[in-house]
């Protein structure tokens, strides 16, 4: 067998990440003493040094395998209590299979987080999409990227304050990462909370009429230019999380065919 | 050179489509007299007997870019003056190239209309998803499929019957459909109107603050349900257009995380 | 609390399809005797008649939520055996909540089946998406309607013949959707293979070199056109399945920047 | 009229980017002495300083639409002569309407570049998407960011080596980004140029069978792994452009159903 990935590539440029991306497969994880399976999408990749044509590809899919695989069922019971520890396993068990200086691996999925609605007390399941990325450097040390996406809404105070109580109310979306050292401890339902808190009001799966009447009442009580929104996310974010910080939010207008948006990045204190 | 296209395949099934898809090319339409152009999405299709093993795909994109081509400057002037006229080029085109007996094309762009906003007069361009089918049955007629896509509004009436006029308000999508014969004369533009002018308001790109609360005041006075919006759009189009009639409008919920959606199908006497 | 969907619309039209849509949420399935979870998007829609303004949306979201409670833990344990069955049970529910003629239930969602690589014999976890519809006409007949969607490859038979060998291979897509009476039994994973099995050859999420090198061998071995593909889906399709057949194949050139296509229709008589 | 853009935040935190996104206008652009209309999304974004509560988002449009009104035809005839002259278009008539000390423009779009192919000496007219930005930091000083898209392919060397000549092959998308001072001459059709150039074989919309035919040959002649295509990109990326420079190469695999990736950057230093 001709081990072509080894030969000498025609531009020595050093690559910093070459792998695969767009990898749906199982995950278990054991979240507060019950496990879960997900089915996300993963990205794993490594450097490639000048020197070298190629990586092996097969290797970065047999890291992901095995790190979830039947023959370590008690390793997911015991270890992989988040994403990012199972995003870890995958660069551990990496290190023993493919050289490298620099590894990522991303993980991208969806949470259901049960929610009680505002009025009638029941039990609303809300999904948000989630992504964790571990990124070890060329130094071994090993950061962390969460990030979540929460559907809200936003309610103009502008339109509101020129009719007299009357506005324009819409869908919005608000994007949270943070980027922080491995050991931190931060939880992706604090994230989704800090986001969905920052809305003119929360959104839910499940309302009946007296708790759709709550939200509404809520959102005049509360209205929000994305501008707002962006700001109360990143003013609580900054308070919440030690490390860089991010934060999108896109409001769907309903008087406009576009969208709008505020974006900004901080460096957060946490508690 | 081997036409293995001529071949005998091993599984003797006639296909109804065979094609190419995705293709992105210049289109040059002659509308009111004056040349626009467009970079549209093109599909096109024609059936495949039981005994012939494939179709010669490059004869289909030979179709579209003679068509378009600079060496019909003159036939985009005089001829194509819409782009379902555009579609019926590319499939007389393709009667010459390669035999068959049923033949589709499809063509996917947006148009821009010029609208005028409601209170300071301004010109606001609007954008639109549109879609052209132009379809060749087996003993030569020829129908013709027109779609539009518009971005409005629903402002929920049932919350603001138990709110005092509080309500929840989004961005709601319509789509509406006509399948009718090719002689049928139906613009684009009055399918567009049809949808937009059933909404609780038209949205536009360009408010000024006395254009905004001219939207916002009209939505208030024009609650609607997704259902109303379908319904609307539905009774419009059965008096205005002769044909098969499909109307779907989605509501892109602001308290909730899913959307809504109302769905119905008719046949359209036209006036 | 006034009820404004019992009021009359303006417009008195009769709507076909009237719901929910991109709803993302749990599903648990006991399959072949082991509970898995999901998180699939739901779309469950009811007709409307002419003279009523709206259906009441929160009873569709209940009627999901109960059919996956933990409060019928056990009727997860004993009865969801597959996405249809699930379906089934949000009808089921639906029937007792809100008064309709017609209902719809749709689950999209992504199963993992495990395959043996074809030379080293590993497991590889393969992803394929499906959908599962469940249709109640106003008779009260249920239809379910199963869709799986599978990525495989073509290798060009006309460029292999004209160039020794040599040829062009790309990606393919491959859906097939059977819509069928309820009693009938038809396995997803049933569907997924007849499509998987006339692509050039399958394809694998892990692949060692010996593995790789086996897939190179059966892709040359058995050159096919998007054409060839489409029929062979559509000639097993036919015989194993009994229901109406709808068969479409996407081949992702690598020669082209545009996509080739091939779709059919036909009726199965099974096995 | 209540200006509520004006009055203070709760959170006073200034943020970076604040303004309107996914808007579809018409643009023209005096290419080579000849009028083009295109289609484009725009995104328009300035900061926000920590005190005042809004921008006032509509003045944003105005830009948008003063820069390619009918009013000023002769101004698009005498001075957009790319989609980066426009962008700063609309930056220089925004400092005459909105206070701010950032600002940026992005627009993109498709461009259609005639091609001849590579035995019959044919026309074809292939499709790429780019992406445009102009970038006014606080001190006024302007960058541009230039994006290109292309469809190629990759065709595995290390398969080749180990199967006498057959391997694998599939469509392969080659990302190129410069950032860099506003003066820099660069085209985005010489961008495209040198990803086209780097993958196994351009691709062509149309191509005749002895075309078809040359193209597979050099395809055999130039296998590539995707590292291979992203340091070719790079290499001569570096030499010829001078800036920031992002590259990123996606191999559709045609054996897997996951997608390979290499991806890096660098700085240029241009000819």
């Amino acid at each position: 067998m001709i081990e072509t990935q080894e030969e000498k590539p025609l531009f020595e440029e050093p690559l910093r990440r070459v792998g695969i991306t767009n990898l749906r497969s199982v995950a278990k994880i054991n979240w507060k003493g019950k496990v879960y399976t997900f089915l996300p999408i993963f990205e794993v990749t490594i450097d490639l040094p000048a020197e070298k044509k190629g990586i092996h590809m097969s290797r970065l899919v047999e890291s992901i395998v095995e790190a979830m695989g039947e023959a370590v069922e008690e390793e997911v019971q015991g270890v992989h209590r988040s994403l990012e520890e199972l995003g870890l396993a995958v660069v551990r068990r990496l290190e023993k299979k493919h050289p490298h200086r620099r590894a990522e691996v991303w993980i991208r999925t969806h949470l259901i987080i049960p929610r009680t609605t505002p009025s009638s007390g029941r039990t609303s399941y809300e999904p948000y999409d989630v992504e964790v990325g571990v990124v070890k450097n060329s130094s071994g040390e090993v950061e962390k990227v969460l990030r979540v996406r929460v559907t809200g809404n936003t309610v103009c105070p502008h339109a509101m304050a020129n009719n007299d109580g009357k506005t324009h109310i819409q869908r919005a979306v608000g994007e949270l990462e943070v980027r922080t050292r491995w050991e931190e401890s931060i939880e992706l339902e604090d994230m989704v909370s800090t986001v969905e808190d920052s809305f003119s009001a929360p959104t839910y799966t499940l309302l009946k009429t007296s708790d759709e009447n709550a939200v509404v009442r809520r959102m005049y009580e509360n209205p929000k230019f994305v501008e707002d929104v962006a700001r109360e996310i990143l003013a609580k974010a900054k308070e919440r999380f030690r490390g860089k910080i991010h934060v999108r939010v896109i409001s769907h207008e309903s008087i406009h065919k576009h969208d709008v948006i505020a974006e900004s990045w901080t460096e957060g204190g946490g508690t």
